[in-house]
C-alpha cells in the first residue's frame, strides 16, 4: 500500500509521464501545487483546461495559435522574402526575443534522428515547398540545431529545397558572445576559426 | 505582447508561483505538458480536481488523509505508545520507506523561525498535548530537522512537552551509512565523534 491517498498518487504518475521529470520531482511538483491550497488547484486544472480548448497549431508555420493562423503569420508587418526554419517552438521565441529577425519561421517540430525513427515524414514539412512558392521567400535560413541530428536536418533541407532556387543560408557557428576562450568546446572553437571573416 | 498564446502564458505565469519554480522551469514544464497531447492535459487537470476534492489532513497527526482519520492513524496495528514528531509529509514518508518505526506521528506543517515569523502557534501542535494523555503515549522522538531551526524546534518541544512526564528523546546525527569521511561536513564529524557509543 502506498502511504500517500490515491488521488495524490495518481497525480505523480501523471507529471512523471512528462519528458525529464523523475518520481522524485513529479512528487516535489505534486507537494508543492497541494501546499498553494484549494484555490490555486482549482485555478491550476482550469488553466490546463483552457489550455487544451483554446490553443491549437498555425496551419502556416506550425507555431502556437489561438486561431487558424498564429500572431506572426497574420501580422502584415512581417517581412515575406525570408523564412527561418526552427525545429522546435521555443526556438521561434529564442529569435523574437533577440529581435534580430523580422521575416516569419517554419517550425519542423524536431530533427531527423534515423535512431528515433523519425525520418522527413515525421516533421512538419508537407506545406513548406507550397508556402515557399505562395509566398514569393526569396531567402530560407535554417536554424535547426548545430548538433549531429540538426546539421543532418539542415543538410536534408538544403538538398530537398534545391530546386527552388532560393538562397539557402544557414546560421553562423563560432563562439559565444562574452564566452572565454578557455571554456569553449573544440568543435565551437574549430567552427569559429573555419567561420573567420576579414575585419 | 507576448509571443504565446495568453491562455499559455496564463498556465506559465500559475506554475512559476510553485516555489522553487522560475520561469523558465514552468515554461518548460507547461511545454512538457502541451507536447503531451489533450488526453494528457484533460487527465491532468481531472487529477487536480480529484486532488482538490478528495484529499484532507488527519485531524489526528495533520497527515494527508481521504477521510477524517489518516491511513497510519486508523490502523489499530500501529504501536501506541510511541509517537514521532516530524516537520513534513515528505518526513513521514522518509520514515515508512525506512520500515523502523512502527508508531504514529505528529505533522507540526513547519519550524519555528523568528525571522519569517513563524512561533508555535503557526505549527500544527493545538491538539498535541491532549494526544499524547488520551493515546497514553510514553515516549515522543522529536525527527525535527538538524538545521539550526529544526533544532530550535526540538529544544522548545522539549521544554513544552517537559511537565508532561514523558520520555522524551531525539534522532541520533552522525555519520550518515555508507558516507565517505572526507566528504562529511564538520558538524556532523563533531555530532559523531560527541555521540560516541561504546561497542
Amino acid at each position: 500500500m502506498s502511504l500517500l491517498p490515491a488521488p495524490l498518487d495518481r497525480l505523480i504518475v501523471l507529471l512523471s509521464r512528462l519528458p525529464g521529470i523523475g518520481e522524485r520531482t513529479a512528487t516535489r511538483l505534486a507537494f508543492a501545487a497541494l501546499t498553494q491550497g484549494d484555490e490555486y488547484l482549482r485555478d491550476l486544472a482550469r488553466s490546463l483546461d483552457e489550455v487544451t480548448d483554446k490553443i491549437t497549431y498555425c496551419v502556416s508555420c506550425h507555431m502556437l495559435a489561438e486561431s487558424e493562423l498564429c500572431g506572426i503569420c497574420s501580422d502584415p508587418g512581417r517581412e515575406e522574402r525570408t523564412l527561418c526554419i526552427v525545429a522546435t517552438i521555443p526556438d521561434v521565441m529564442a529569435f523574437e526575443r533577440s529581435g534580430a529577425f523580422r521575416g516569419r519561421y517554419h517550425v519542423t517540430h524536431g530533427v531527423l534522428s534515423p535512431l528515433k525513427g523519425i525520418g522527413p515524414s515525421e516533421l512538419r514539412l508537407d506545406n513548406l515547398r507550397g508556402r515557399l512558392l505562395d509566398q514569393g521567400v526569396e531567402e530560407v535560413i535554417l536554424a535547426t540545431p548545430t548538433g549531429v541530428e540538426g546539421e543532418a536536418t539542415a543538410l536534408y533541407l538544403t538538398r530537398a529545397l534545391g530546386d527552388l532556387g532560393l538562397r539557402v543560408t544557414r546560421i553562423a557557428t563560432g563562439v559565444p558572445m562574452g564566452g572565454e576562450l578557455e571554456y569553449v568546446d573544440p568543435t565551437t572553437l574549430s567552427r569559429a576559426l573555419e567561420g573567420r571573416i576579414s575585419v
